[in-house]
């Protein structure tokens, strides 16, 4: 008898339709003898429609009473996935955030969690009953609801699998596993049967959208065996682990990200502390920078360019605008750019990846505005215009399309 | 500085609009100095909408399943509220049952309360907060969130209320107060300044609809003084405390019941022990009987008439099937019924009251079916078709037109 811990985002439980699905994959899974804890999201655009309820009331609500707002969400999503449990003769017991367990700050929208009490998930274990827990949530230690922020379903997963030692913990998508390309925009796109921490952590940072950042993170550090696969079809996913033997292929996957936004400082004067400056500035405002390039300009003065989300682009501008030597120089917030990225453990002792891929961009006329590499990645920065085709052809340079079997 | 407990149910918080305009009243009493505790059912349809999608999955959902997706909707409704009141300036904090301190039976879907801690309220209202607490919801002692079923909103006010010893609890309705008759169908009815709980009891049982039952008895117990008011307009409302100075009014009120189904039993043997074993049975299945009649038939049998809500009439009739010595009888279930009944705590003293109402009745040509009385009310059940004009005449009867101020 396995403990396996089974993920499933909104558009799997959207409608009565989709959570019957569900419910049959949750149940089959119980009738071949396993213990089964089932994290859900919010069906469909719940989140969305709750949001826009509180728009209409106050743009600008405290995030305790968003949270509150929020976590009803789950709350519905869990109820109506136990009825369907119940329906195709399972017992199965629905439990919230703070009924499971979930111990977080206090930090309202985008808690963490600090414990996991799972005495009652264990409970209902033991009574035969099917748990369905709602993800994205927990309770603060003043007795107040929080949540995850976006993606915490899959951060709520990997936890209940870490905490429990749990055998597996899939996260069930709409995709059915983790491609070398986005499927749906490249047709030789390859799903890949296995895939370390580190690498699906870039591939998530990179925008693949497949895994929560956090919840590889965590299950990183837990050593939680994660597959990724579809509730739409009954095949095997890809694997998240350790992998011992090195597969050949030495680049997992090609991304793209269009939530970029460029930041230009030029004719900066070339004194000491002007990076910390700005840099610092950003930092207080809580603004993640992502690439950064500097380059010496002319008459003694530098250009300094970075890259944040497209959200955060107007904060950035602003926050700069106190800093006394830049005020007078020229700033620019370019959000027509897009990232692309090679990812892939094996890179590091290959010196040809970066080349190949340059290569590949230049034969399709593709400028590269700004280059950034890690031991397990290379992504440039590029004219969104540009990106899907850029994609294509980095990936044809790795995957050749007579390497399509 | 008073402590005033104030609860809007559905209707009053049905949308963004009608969410301000309760936040409205809602801060105007918190900026005249008071302490304000706010029960809110969920939002318009919200419940009606839940108990959908659940019967779309599962028509036999487990009362527990079933409890865990209806509160939802009084968490929406409650963080949207101390949005509005944040929006107005004024801080709140919305809380759930079981925050509020609500601790309750486990009969999922109609528990009580057993236990109201109010340590949490108290430290928000020190701390300055509006306290905005989901109505109809709580905790049981397996940590499972409860409904205290249908109209529970009222409840939870009156719970509160009388646990802090508020000093006045505000029930907003869509109406204006407690009248004399459906002030909709009677033009010439009359809004009473006061009334007693037990007069009150008796209108809510009888369909008046303002008030939950279960809060005017806890009311009632507690002596908690209870306001009913519109939340659309600014006037005073009827006040139900236990009054003192009798007013000159015998009559508080004269209301409509045509949820009632009569069950007949015709022919039955004149032998002892027959009214236990029919009102047993019915008991044994949980039917509230209420008016029951019982006349001598022909030939050593007699007929035995009882009403039940519409929704009992037909187990009624499937547990009385049971009876050996009923079995070749004749039962029939007649819906097609109506209650329409006098209340006040005046007329037990004054005789004529009863025949002032049969005379309305009689010189209107409706028929009389059955005849129940109390200390403070008269019931008749006549034809369905018949109870608007019913109502009309035995009002006029008691307040005549000329009397209209």
């Amino acid at each position: 008898m396995a403990l396996i811990v089974q993920k499933f985002g909104g558009s799997s439980v959207k409608d009565a339709e989709r959570v019957m699905n569900v419910a049959r994959i949750v149940t089959d899974t119980y009738k071949a003898g396993n213990q089964v804890v089932v994290v859900v999201s919010a069906q469909g655009d719940t989140t969305d429609d709750l949001i826009a309820k509180a728009k209409e009331i106050n743009g600008k609500a405290s995030k305790r009473e968003m949270d509150m707002l929020m976590s009803a969400g789950e709350q519905i999503s869990i109820a109506l996935l136990a009825m369907a449990c119940e329906k195709l003769g399972c017992p199965a017991k629905s439990l919230l955030g703070w009924q499971a367990g979930f111990n977080t700050s206090s930090v309202y929208g985008s808690a963490r969690i600090k414990k996991l009490r799972t005495e009652r998930i264990k409970v209902e274990l033991e009574n035969k009953n099917i748990v369905i827990v709602a993800g994205f949530q927990g309770i603060c230690k003043y007795d107040d609801i929080t949540t995850l922020g976006r993606g915490g379903s899959d951060t709520s997963a990997v936890a209940i699998a870490a905490a429990m030692h749990a055998d597996r913990c899939q996260i069930f998508t709409d995709v059915e596993g983790v491609y070398t390309a986005d499927p749906r925009k490249i047709p030789n796109a390859k799903k890949l049967k296995e895939i370390t921490y580190d690498e699906m952590l870039e591939l998530a940072t990179l925008g693949a959208q497949v895994l929560n950042n956090r919840s590889v993170e965590m299950a990183k550090k837990y050593n939680v065996q994660l597959e990724v696969l579809s509730s739409y079809t009954n095949k095997p996913g890809t694997l998240v682990k350790e992998v011992t033997k090195m597969e050949k292929m030495l680049i997992r996957g090609v991304t793209k990200d269009t939530d970029v936004a460029r930041i230009s400082i030029l004719g900066v004067p070339d004194i000491p502390g002007i990076a910390f400056k700005i840099f610092g500035k950003l930092a207080a405002q809580n603004i993640n920078v992502d690439i950064i390039l500097q380059s010496v300009g002319r008459d003694g003065t530098k250009d300094i360019a970075f890259t944040v989300s497209k959200a955060n682009g107007p904060a950035a501008l602003e926050a700069l605008k106190g800093i006394d030597v830049i005020s007078d120089f020229e700033m620019k917030c370019d959000t027509n750019v897009a990232k692309v990225s090679v990812v892939g453990a094996g890179m590091e002792t290959h010196p040809g990846t970066a080349s190949t891929m340059f290569e590949a961009l230049y034969s399709a006329d593709i400028n590269i505005q700004m280059i950034s590499t890690s031991e397990i990645k290379i992504s440039v920065l590029i004219d969104a215009a540009d990106a899907d085709q850029a994609v294509a052809v980095v990936h044809r340079a790795f995957f050749p399309e007579e390497d399509n079997n």
